[in-house]
């Protein structure tokens, strides 16, 4: 893996804004791997995303930093830099169903997720078993005897003793309360099990077998405070038929919900994903 | 193509009934093409199908069902049987956008759709062209003359003089009354330019926009008073992402709709399709 | 899950046939959950798929062959019976990469995968800890001390030993003699990472990157002694672009390799697979 | 549709690149609509595309390519500017199947193929009957009598009157000549019925089934000398089972034929496709 500053930027579209980024990195004889660019026509907004080789340019990242701020300002950017060797710090929350957990866990452990998953945590004791293996502290929140808010009060002390970057609910079946939402805003990624708008809410392969589609899916989305209305990230079908029994149905999807979500966090994790008002820019 | 008969049976699950139903076959020397089975499991509800090569079998069509109807009633079935040189007369409808409609001729002219068409309906005058280059009668139903219900009430006599099996709404852009709906049951084939039930109602690709999903779809499904809501028959979907614009959707959007009706009409045409409470049994 | 028998046909085709099986379990009181027929219309061959619940039927299994067995040879039919509650033992093997060997796993632990597994075997060491976590014994055979004769009879021993019913190659880089390839003949299967019969051999992803495909593949498919040419069981494939790096394919390959060979594996351990030459009925 | 240039750059990756064309744009006011760049790691090869707002730049399109010279020059690009209310001409060459034909016309005749087709050519008379409706003159050119030779001279002739730029091979069922492929480099598509490499040659969907393949596609690609082996600018698929007869391949892969050579076709038309040796770079 190539070692990469990523500069993302978000902005009104502009003439020169372009050229005025790109002469900076070529000023600082910046080798670029990846560049991507999307104007919004409807919106007039601006976005970029750029992994630039650290070998090849002549900036620290402090001093890229330091340098880049007034063209950012002069293009009234949001923006910021990243290094793609500081590893961002995910905590997995899950309940019962493993599937996504484990994924997650192995395409960590291959390195096809490039981040440090410092904790997982569970409102059930029983999957603890694959955190022991993978060596990472598990934490069982009781739910049942602590309530709701106690239980997410040790949470929330939990993400931030760990310095949690990214929170990946991996088939976490507790609504993140109001306050919560807002403070991990845009941190927080969500996999619902169907291909939403349709069927949101609760059982939605029992929604999708009494409506009679031909397709079933999976959403990986970020958490806001409207239940299963946020950005939407990735989502992922599959072709179900009549004779899709309710364990095909559950089966098929386990596997779009894994798919989903790993796609989901990896763009997130390469810093691919800008959220633009309820909606999302992927370049993937 | 094989002239064959197809025997199509809904019927409470019962022993000895596929024995029943096969041993009839087998004492009239049937050799069959092509048999499908689905039991519902939750409904106890059984469907089945089979494609019977007519050279072989030693029953005329009046014979076979009035040999067979005596089975049948023991098992408490509904069935029909079709004929597979019985071409079923197909009205389309349209309106101003032409790709399902010549999507539909083309696959009818090569003879990959096997029907009659007899009629082509429209509430604009301009699609007439299409049905002039295939020889297609066309009858313009002026809406904004009329009015609704007089329109309608002209299109329902053209359906009866025409003696319409299957009428097909190929983007056509007006709903249809209840009584229609009611009286055609089971006959009329919609398109929908969503994947149901996902933005259903008006200007699907606008709300899909909106709502920044990853994936567009459409729906063909039979029609039913409930806008919207009938028996889905398939659906299709293409993946989509923030760089598509608005004609990039509507393009997309088009290919699946041809698509998901082209499938919808040809499994309708050749008695795949078996309508179960509001969802539908497809032996594809 | 149901407990069920399994009842798998391969006979000529022959007018009379379905009739007599149905019959037969008819007048067993066997009710059936699933029943698939297919007739190869250029070889005449006839192929059929029942799931009976036990529950039903006033067979044990032992009755069941021996009531059977005269209308089998009757039909000269090629046929078994399984019982679903007896599970195949399944041998894994593989070398250095963990993707489909976790999968499967995972996909055992579950539930999803119904069978055991006694064994995995590697010809390298380092796969061992997914084994201990699973618990299930771990084999390394030193192909590299023994030489690859001496390596592949201690596995054939192996297999013996813990009687193993399928031999699954998780992305095994050795290739079985021809000895053992017909030994096991229909009991091995592989999973090889292209689409094939494009891109056989080695490096699949080199070849298709050079030659600028825009869609690469897996396939899952029964071992023979001619490499890569046996009968394909599942394929799957994703869409790739010249934005896609080698590490991309390599990914986007992985999840391919994984989706194939957990279909292939589920539908031979559900006896959802027929050989027929060298291709397969897949009764998915 | 925008009235926009595109501006196409191929040139050795070097620093500075992107911050020149970038500053170029900008000191002539262009706003920019899409831009798309990738550099090939393996190569050192970049390649840009720039859809430029014609409204906004100050620059005709002779004044633009004047003043990007030297630029173009100093970075030793292969370059070009196309003027978007340039349609090019574009010819379409077919036999007997009339799938694609009718396909691409109808998509040039609602807008989404913005080009001229100032003629068809058929080494059949059958199809004319859709040139005719489309207005379109056709051309008979009558291998049988006039051997082949003479008749891809006709065809030479034909296209050089008509000054054609783009050659449409839509399921047209002649070899070119080496010369004709070499003269018209980079600018005749065709169509092939498998997704190549896998069932080169004759007979795809034969081939297909005979190996029992679990998927069969298309592939829409540039035309070379070696037969089969031109650059490959899409693929599509569709699946397929042992109860797909030949008849539903060879519907399921006209489907793909169908989409395949529109995207091809579009892309081609749009400039977003780049060819490099014997691959493509598809700004999609």
């Amino acid at each position: 893996m190539h070692h990469t500053f990523r500069l993302i930027i978000d902005c009104p579209d502009q003439v020169g804004l372009v050229a005025g980024v790109s002469q900076f990195l070529a000023d600082h004889n910046a080798s670029i791997l990846e560049a991507s660019h999307h104007t919004d026509l409807q919106t007039g907004r601006f976005f970029m995303r750029h992994e630039i080789s650290t070998d090849s340019i002549n900036l620290s990242y402090d001093r890229f930093i330091e340098e880049f701020t007034p063209l950012a300002n002069h293009f009234q950017m949001e923006w910021k830099l990243t290094d793609s060797s500081k590893k961002q710090r995910v905590a997995l929350l899950a309940s019962l169903e493993s599937h996504c957990l484990v994924d997650i866990l192995h395409r960590w452990h291959t390195g096809e997720l490039h981040c440090d998953i410092p904790c997982i945590i569970g409102n059930h004791p029983q999957l603890k078993q694959f955190a022991d293996w993978y060596k990472v502290p598990f934490h069982w929140v009781d739910f049942k005897t602590l309530g709701k808010e106690a239980a997410f009060k040790q949470i929330e002390v939990l993400l931030d003793e760990y310095k949690i970057d990214l929170t990946v609910l991996a088939r976490f079946m507790q609504i993140l309360p109001d306050s919560l939402c807002k403070k991990l805003a845009g941190k927080v990624i969500n996999i619902h099990h169907s291909f939403l708008p349709s069927f949101a809410g609760a059982k939605p392969y029992q929604q999708a077998y009494e409506r009679g589609v031909k397709l079933i899916g999976a959403t990986c989305h970020y958490v806001t405070s409207d239940l299963d209305e946020g950005p939407i990230i990735e989502q992922s079908v599959k072709r179900i038929s009549h004779s899709d029994s309710a364990t095909d149905m559950v089966r098929k999807g386990k596997d779009c919900e894994v798919n989903a979500l790993a796609h989901g966090v990896r763009y997130h994790l390469e810093d691919r994903v800008i959220i633009h008002h309820n909606k999302t820019v992927v370049f993937a």
